[in-house]
Parts: structure tokens; sequence; C-alpha cells
């Protein structure tokens, strides 16, 4: 069924611009994605997508969308709606998902502690996708998976792994005891990563921008690693850190 | 000497501000870098300072900015002339860099092509800085160097090494004809990066966000190299790729 809407005033309109706090999202369960590729990503993984919102004039396809209701706006609307300077012709209403249950004995984990910039999390969780990584777990104080950017950036990867929200602390006494090795990353009494030889089950553990992981989480894993540094940077970005250590570490 | 604005409308503020587009940049050589660690950066590796611009009630401390001309502004012309939204106390006026001289033969060098995103830009100056490579060339296409954003996400390091705009078809033949290797990151007809071994010397060839490197300068590479892809993402960003490729092939 497709609906047309004009008025920016319309209730529908309000309440997906409320979309963009993350109180109304976590209120409401729902969450705002933009673009047409983040959609087809959306329905190919079986996201709840609840509703579609299409720019008046905007030529579209998609498989799998025939159950949605559509509403066609105008620009105005769509301006309203979106958090990018330059909107796309399309976005859709989608729902959080649920704790997926992963088996963390046979798992490779990515833990994230209190990544803030929206940019580096979304990479870091395409990322942990691409390196084939079961599950990422965000711990306190990471900036909200279901901010506008972090979704962009993620690239539609946070539709193919599961995420959740988890302490930390519990994470890694909980790997500890079924013996799977915890890497965490500081710049001091950490080992050279390339020491380290890959591994089939591992987590690694990454934190913050500019003060890294809390250190009572450091206590708790097996082994710190760090990156060395050649040139005269002070240090490497936290999702390119990710990147090279994932890597490495599944081999 | 310490002199004081009080007007957006002073012909220096409009001249600040003006360094926003490239163009004024390359008419001018000079470019506007915001925040304190940036110019202390600036400072301590001799890149030309020509003025400090300095909100009022900003306490900051710089060693060697003796000769360098102040001026103290209003929150208003410090939020005119800045291009973030929470502009840092404290900004400066820099002049570019002229080339600098490198020895290609014994260098590592990272050759970018048409990367487009300031983020991606300025962190891959940043990594390629932290593992040591000898310099950095823009090929066509890529955001210009002096743009806010690829700036900050720098974190400095555009002080630390030789960066230069360049033709990447006459440097990959330079390259060649010398026998230092040229990697090209391709997907398709490419290996497997792993299976190289690292190198003492060598340039890296690393493009466009959406459509990669260019496949006329792929041609003229020694090998092209991919990322091994685990799960469900299409692919990785361009700075971790970078960052990975990078760490492997420097050993």
């Amino acid at each position: 069924m497709i609906t047309r809407i004009e008025s920016t005033q319309n209730p529908r309109v309000k309440q997906w611009k409320k979309l963009q706090t993350k109180k109304e999202r976590n209120k409401t369960g729902l969450f705002l994605i933009e673009g047409l590729h983040l959609i087809e990503e959306a329905l190919k993984y079986k996201a709840y997508v609840k509703e579609l919102i299409v720019r008046e004039g905007t030529e579209y396809s998609l498989l799998d969308a025939r159950d949605i209701d559509i509403f066609e706006v105008t620009e105005d609307i769509m301006n309203t709606i979106s958090d990018t300077e330059t909107p796309q012709g399309i976005a859709a209403v989608c729902g959080m998902k649920g704790p997926t249950p992963i088996n963390i004995a046979t798992a490779k984990l990515l833990l994230i502690d209190n990544v803030q910039d929206p940019g580096n999390l979304g990479t870091m969780i395409r990322t942990a996708d691409a390196v084939g990584m079961d599950a990422v777990i965000l711990g306190e104080g990471c900036v909200d998976l279901y901010n506008g950017k972090v979704i962009r950036s993620t690239q539609g990867s946070l539709f193919h792994i599961p995420i959740m929200d988890g302490n930390l602390d519990v994470w890694i006494k909980r790997l500890n005891v079924i013996g799977v090795p915890v890497f965490g990353t500081a710049l001091e009494g950490a080992r050279n990563f390339k020491e380290i030889e890959p591994h089939k089950h591992f987590a690694l553990l990454v934190g913050n921008e500019g003060n890294g992981v809390d250190p009572k989480l450091l206590k708790l894993t097996d082994e710190n690693l760090y990156i060395p540094i050649y040139g005269q940077a002070e240090s490497l970005n936290v999702s390119i850190a990710t990147g090279i250590l994932l890597y490495h570490l599944r081999g």
C-alpha cells in the first residue's frame, strides 16, 4: 500500500524525525536507514523492515518488499527526517534485532570499549564482518549502533553479523573460563602483535580513540598487543589498528 | 605582537575564511589548521606558521611561537573562520611545503588514486606515517590535502612526511625503471596479499572508495593484491585496506 504524505507536520513524519535520537530508538526498538544499498541489505538479511519512505520522483526497484507499507513524501519531508546533508531518495524504518545466541567457545569476537566516533565504530563493524568475526560486543561508552553515521559506515554489515551491547568485564571473564584467548591492545606492557600466531578462536579487545582500552579490562586479558609505530605518528586510528590486528590474528 | 580583532567584517577575517576553499589555498599557498595539537606539530616539524588566531579567553602555551603574529578574536570570528561545528580556541595560518626530494630507489611510497573522502585520506596519511613510509603521492581526483577534515584526520602526520601531488602513471613507470616493486590493489586478477613477502622498498597503490584503482594504472604494476573477505561484507574501507597492506608489506 502506498500512502502519500505532504506535510512535515504529519504525525508520522514527526515520529520518523524522532528516530534521530537514541532515546526514541530505544523506546520504540526502531531505527531509520537511508539509501537503496542499505535497504537491500536489510531485506536480503531478513531484518524487520516496517516502512519504506520514498521521495516523490525517486525510481527504485526492490525485491521482497511486497508486504511493506510505502510512504511517498515530498523533498521537504525527506530533508526533515534525514540526518545527512544530501539525503538519498529512499529510506526505511527498521526494527532492532534481539540478542543472537552464539557459541562463544568456538567464536571469534571483537570487543569494543568506549569507541565514540560513529565513523570508527561503523568501519570496525564492517571490518569485523569482512574478516569473518562471529560477533561484535559493544561495551560501555560506545556510540549508539543505530546512529545514522554508524549505520552508513557499516555499509550494511550491521545486518550481517550479531552485534550486542554487553558488559566487557563479564564477557572477558566468561571467555577466560572457557579458555578462549582474549587479546587486549595497549601501548605499554604489551607484545608486538607480529609475535602472535594466528588463532582459530579468539577475542580482540580494542578501545577509546584517545585513551585506549580501560586499564581494568586490560588486566583481565590473556595478553595485550601493540602495533609498532615506525614513523612520527603518535598512534594509529582505532579502526585501522583493529583491521591490522584482526587480519593478523585470523591468519 | 598581539592584535585584537572584533569584527567579522575585518579584511583579515574574510581572508582567513576564504582559506576554506581550495582555490584560495592554492592561490595563496596558505591553509588553516585548528587546535593546539596540530599547531604544536606544525611548529615542532618546522612548518611555516604565519599567524596564530586565538579566541578571547583561551589559555594556551606554545614553545617556539615567538616570531609569529598573534590575533586575538571574538567567539563570532572564530566560528566564522572555522570549518568545524565546535571550534577549538586556537587556529593558525600555515604555508604549504614545496616538493621534497626523495630517493625513490630506496623509498617506501604510498600512491593514492582518486580517494575522495577527507577522513579516509587523512587517516591513510596518518597510517603511512605510522608504518614509516617515506612519502605519499596523491594522484588525480584525490580530495585536497589542505581540506580541514583531511588535516584533522592526519592528526599532524601531514607535517611529518612528504606528501605530493603527482601523476601516478609517471610515478609507476619511473619506479618500474629503477626496479622498485609496485603493488596495486584489485579484486580481480590479483594475489592474496598474504602470499607476498615483506619488502624493504616498495610502492603500494590504492584507489577510489567505490571503484578502486584506475584499471589503466593497475596494468602498470608489478603485481596486484587483494585482501580476502571471509564474511558477508562486500569490501573493506580503503583506509583499513591500506593499513593492513602497509603493515604486511613492511614486515
